[in-house]
């Protein structure tokens, strides 16, 4: 039954379809939006359109952005020569925040993934070989610790250890300021392995 | 800075103004709507805009609806003479969702609360006290078991009584299928209090 009259029951109903929101968040956000001003909800509706329709891949790294090439891509201060391989966008944005890492970036858009038949083709791994044509001194595979994100780290290194070009892989470990009575035996062992003397 | 661009970036800031999104699931929604298709996403952006635009109150019961008289107050298959007080239209869509109540409703769009300087005149109660005008055999207070809903009910029946209309509370006690263990003091005090004779 329609209770609340045909916009809010569609607007739920679109609003439900968005991951990890369920009915009863939907309709919370439902009537949180209707009793927005009128200008909030016109920059919200705006934003969804613009960010669908203006997005884009950088030419380069393959993040998303909204120009050719990216903000990092195009920037003169960072170190071309050195290329972080991640799968999402979001990962580079994590590492970003750190401020440290002055290299640029190659996102994936994924990984390999022989369960959910996810191929080398079906990520940008072409385009990052074509990228290592130029003048390029290390890669740093930074794909999530997971067997996806490892199995790609694999293929990947594989695949330019041949071209001479210098390839490192994040360290795994436990998490700084982890409590190792609640870390996996998995981590535990990595940490163990990758110790480094003091 | 700016990682993603500033469609991006924008769409993640308007998420983020809404209750219950932190910038985590912002950025999570912000993504998920990127690769969306696009008539989804022009439906979402639509329905937002649509939902706050063409939505108002119904002019007999107050709730929202996107008519002149809500489907409930036009229906000639509901008992106009027994209204329900609610507080909210989500309130109203709980008892609808029982599909057995019969009567019409009244929506105050909140409750009574002195510590929130929320007084009579700011809810829709002089629009109630207009509606018993006509012909009315019973007012149901179902406002919430909060102390805010408490006071409404209690102001309520008194500003009633003098018509001599009925005016009946909505039980409160355990809930079904809920372990006494786990319920508070003041709701088993009620359900004591409330107990029928079988």
């Amino acid at each position: 039954m329609d209770y609340y009259g045909s916009h809010i029951t569609k607007l739920i109903e679109e609003l439900s379809k968005l991951p990890g929101v369920g009915s009863k968040s939907a309709q919370r956000l439902a009537f949180h939006i209707i009793n927005m001003p009128m200008e909030q909800v016109e920059r919200l509706s705006g934003a969804i359109l613009d960010a669908r329709t203006g997005v884009r891949y950088c030419k380069e790294c393959f993040t998303l952005t909204d120009k050719e090439l990216c903000p990092i891509c195009s920037s003169d201060k960072r170190n071309h020569k050195v290329i972080m391989v991640v799968e999402t966008t979001r990962d580079l944005a994590a590492y970003e925040k750190t401020g440290k890492y002055e290299g640029v970036y190659h996102v994936l858009h994924g990984a390999i993934s022989p369960m959910l038949g996810i191929g080398p083709n079906d990520i940008k791994l072409k385009e990052l070989m074509q990228r290592l044509q130029g003048d390029v001194e290390e890669v740093i595979i930074a794909t999530n610790s997971s067997l996806e994100g490892e199995t790609t780290a694999m293929y990947i290194s594989k695949l330019i250890k041949p071209t001479g070009i210098k390839v490192t892989r994040i360290a795994s470990g436990v998490p700084v300021g982890g409590d190792l009575e609640y870390i996996d035996e998995v981590t535990l062992l990595r940490a163990l392995e990758g110790r480094t003397e003091l």
